[in-house]
């Protein structure tokens, strides 16, 4: 049986996000026009309230230790459109509008190759 | 500057999927139609392994700290069409067929509500 936190949480009217053992949540960017997703990374909450303040995506990097506005260097922002949680608040999709290509590398995605085998093939 | 490996890990044709501190990458699975979000989890490299040799969608659960194949007791599994990688390889796209609702709580995808101000409104 389901605790009343859990129903709560996953039927409830309330916005619980739930961060896990290292503070953080999954946020994925779907672009509000072409429903790409462009990227996915982690928040802690604080990222998520500067998101929330802004308007546009923070995240957490895990590897430098600290927040980040996606776009800080290259400009290439994401403005936030709106957010969805899933059923257990401890992961939101961001309809997002990118003022350039999401990806670091230049791509539009961050998933810009499809697995075959062991190997990669660009997405047509 | 980046690493030869990084380099190697963001523009070559080899799959080398990135596990995190705790052995797990973020899997998400998006409908193969329309295009929506049906949920987010984690896989470890076994929860991988048997998703590329069933060609059904299989998740690490970090709360109950096993395995599980998504559908093993409601039946609705996630058929995976293609696999999709990102930049630095720590995060998939799956494109699925879904034999049911992707949620356990019977919603089509997890993400069926929206966040607004301190509250959730359903997705229309």
């Amino acid at each position: 049986m389901s605790s009343p936190e859990t129903v709560e949480r996953e039927t409830g009217t309330r916005f619980m996000p739930r961060f896990d053992a290292n503070g953080l949540l999954t946020a994925i960017a779907v672009d509000s026009v072409t429903k790409e997703i462009l990227m996915v990374a982690f928040m802690n909450a604080q990222a998520l309230e500067a998101t929330r303040e802004t308007g546009i995506a923070h995240f957490y990097s895990r590897s430098r230790g600290k927040q980040w506005m996606k776009g800080e260097t290259s400009g290439h922002i994401l403005k936030v459109q709106e957010i969805r949680v899933d059923c257990d608040q401890d992961a939101l999709v961001m309809i997002v509008t990118p003022a350039g290509p999401a990806c670091h590398t230049g791509a539009t995605s961050c998933f810009y190759r499809r697995v075959e085998g062991e190997g990669l093939v660009p997405i047509a």
